[in-house]
């Protein structure tokens, strides 16, 4: 897996999340490893039911404000297996992201999400930010 | 590398931490890959002289309060990867972190450590709890 395949399925993952698109997000994550995911202020979500009812629930929310992201960058950590750290902009504040794919059956799959507030984020340029709504 | 060796690897680098040891954080950290490391509320640090130099002014800070952990768990994500995700204590608050490590070697070395303020941590148990001072 090529670390831009990676940033494409990041696309994809906060496209998922901006259209509260629970089918979407339930398709990226891995179905073959115990997966890990940490919502800011959560405790670890651990395992594929675990997580996809935490989006589900989060989709649920009337009030959940859009998402987009900005400034992704990735690399290899291992054969088919790449890291894409990015900034989340929800409701004004600004969080930092990584998000760990793993190739299964030649397809990035999330293994990992964590995001959580950056006090000091970096300013979003208009070239590395995309709208994903 | 089985995911009790990343165990291992992950308690040195709280011993290292808690101990302000820069010459051990140092040797925990991957010497092949682009480390990623998010302090909580900081921006994204990438590669690893930027990485050690955060540790070292952390470290340097006299009112560093001590940093205790619990509760790791951990499960591989491919071949030579794998994730341990615990708990920090750091002056009264908890911090959910996750910890990836890679086999460069044949030792588990950090490749990513992202650590955020959990609002809901789980208790410690005495069984899981571990004082690395």
């Amino acid at each position: 897996m090529h670390p831009s395949e990676a940033e494409f399925a990041n696309e994809a993952f906060y496209m998922a999340f901006s259209r509260l698109d629970v089918a979407a997000m339930e398709a990226l994550w891995s179905a073959r490893h115990e997966a890990v995911c940490l919502h800011p202020g959560w405790p670890a979500l651990i395992g594929r039911e675990a997580i996809i009812d935490s989006w589900r629930s989060i989709f649920a929310n009337p009030d959940q404000p859009p998402v987009t992201f900005h400034s992704a960058s990735s690399r290899s950590m291992g054969p088919g297996i790449v890291a894409v750290v990015c900034y989340e902009v929800v409701a004004g504040s600004t969080m930092v992201a990584t998000n760990l794919f793993v190739e299964e059956d030649g397809q990035p799959r999330l293994v990992l999400h964590q995001s959580g507030i950056c006090a000091r984020p970096p300013l979003a340029s208009v070239e590395d930010s995309l709208d994903v709504n």
